[in-house]
């Protein structure tokens, strides 16, 4: 079996789940690790996988599909279009404000250089994004509703992480239980932000820091926690290592819709993720869509494509005949 | 706008549902009803409604798309292969077993008359399907387990009711809660067919039935209750239409996993349906793939497709670009 040569950019708690998603799928090969930093500093879970300067891409690797592990902040509104033009990727961007025009960029870039690009892929969005279109595809008369958590958030944990006096931090979002059972009862609730999540907040403290500040700093932060009810415990080091240093998260998706001819009946779709690691899950997806593009960029196709426009069948190991046996 | 015509073969609760999904989705309109029965003898919800034998369809009739709401057992094996050769079709086939041979069938049709056909589309063949296989791409680690229920069988109520001195009945499917419950907490339970599901009979005698022997008759009939923890109770006509009228139905997909280098995280994708009524949601669905069907055969393309072959963007009513702004 010829395999599918994976190059994988950027090599932190994604590009690690990558490299272990490689290692599951057996049509899948580790064609070499590229990175930003120096690379003798990177020590890889394969053996003997090469870890390269990122500005060796420049010149056309024998590569068959990037997957982009770079963030989505600053890195992948360049990244992404800049080696879409050379080579075929799957990033996961989740600025999903900003998708329309990493979407026009992508897509440009893609066209020019014959390549296929598959943007947004993880679970949300991704798989999310999946569930909300089909439910909304299921049920025209309805609501969607997407509940995060119980998860670490990486990026509340940072904003924690940079106010004064504070070592390290942990923020949790956490989904209020009596409006998801709400949703799920098929109610169709108005939920404000507040309603909908709270935040629990692990620090640690420098000593001597003033930790009454650091709590009205936080709780009081405009984006990040002003709008949500928000709970600050100070621990030590070890409790933060000991007690959280896993990145669980999931979430649920939940359409509530009615049918019949008179709007009668009520109808629920739920879509639900436990994750024991969220950059493991999400780079599992993106290891699945790099087969899609790869199969995609085989038929000559050539553009920027999302979840929405790749049928299952190309990121299924599976031949179109054993998913319809097995799976149908 | 140009509206998507749609025929509907076979007037019974899913061809009633197609109907009512038709007038939740503005760019749809019904063509006409299509029955095998009496078409004086039919009352269509939507004013106007045109029924009509279905031996006019075979002279073609100006029609986009024929949704085929026909039993799987003996009807659409016919009937799919026979309109996929004239006309865009959807059917929801879901006799599981013979689906790669029915697919061969209308795929072989299809082909020769330059038309577009899905199968097995609804929620289980369908949805669950989707599912399964997408949680299978996510976690190619893991196993799948499905749970249909608590909801009617219409297959098994209709046992029940060709035995001797039964009048009426109705056959509730239940999921074992703990089965759920283990397999959700991430466990990979073995579990045989009595452990996973549960069934649940009412039933109404006729006046001076030997209630003692329908019961021992029910529970076992082999393939529907030898297999199961079957209880019967015995209930009036009236209770039965009191509190047993609808068609609710539902279950779960979950898949548990295991990703990481060692793996060694625990990973839990599941889908799950909590359906007022089953056929209403199935023809939901179908409706909504017959946009896709006319899509595709709009673009030229012919055969037999599943719902492993069909981008959703192509079921979606909102563009590439809305759907990319509002769901991703």
């Amino acid at each position: 079996m010829e395999k599918i040569r994976i190059g994988i950019v950027g090599y932190g708690n994604l590009g690690r789940g990558v490299e272990c998603a490689i290692r599951q799928n057996p049509d899948m090969e580790l064609a070499g690790i590229f990175t930003r930093r120096d690379p003798a500093a990177i020590k890889p879970l394969t053996p003997g996988a090469k870890v390269q300067s990122v500005s060796v891409l420049d010149e056309k690797q024998d590569i068959d599909v990037l997957i982009l592990c770079s963030g989505s902040a600053t890195e992948l509104p360049v990244q992404t279009p800049k080696f879409a033009a050379m080579y075929n990727v799957v990033d996961s961007f989740d600025n999903h404000h900003n998708i329309p025009q990493h979407f026009a960029n992508v897509d440009a870039a893609a066209k020019v250089g014959g390549t296929v690009a598959a943007i947004s892929i993880g679970w949300d969005p991704g798989l999310f994004s999946l569930t909300r279109a089909l439910a909304t595809v299921a049920l025209p008369n309805g609501e969607n509703y997407t509940f995060w958590g119980r998860g670490v958030s990486q990026g509340h944990s940072n904003a924690i992480r940079r106010i004064d006096g504070v070592l390290d931090a942990r923020q949790y979002t956490v989904p209020v239980e009596s409006a998801v059972e709400a949703v799920r009862s098929g109610q169709h609730p108005q939920l404000s932000t507040r309603q909908k999540h709270t935040r629990e907040c692990y620090v640690v403290a420098a000593e001597g820091a003033d930790k009454e500040k650091i709590r009205q700093t936080i709780i009081n932060m405009p984006d990040y926690f002003a709008d949500y009810d928000t709970t600050v415990s100070f621990i030590t080091q070890e409790e933060l290592d000991r007690d959280h240093k896993g990145l669980p998260h999931g979430g649920s998706v939940i359409r509530s819709g009615r049918t019949g001819w008179n709007d009668e009946t009520d109808q629920v779709v739920e879509f639900k993720l436990n994750l024991g690691s969220n950059p493991e899950f999400t780079s599992c997806i993106l290891a699945a869509y790099a087969r899609a593009v790869f199969r995609l960029a085989k038929e000559g196709q050539s553009g920027c494509r999302t979840i929405f426009d790749i049928p299952l069948a190309y990121a299924c190991a599976l031949s179109p005949e054993e998913m319809r046996k097995e799976l149908l």
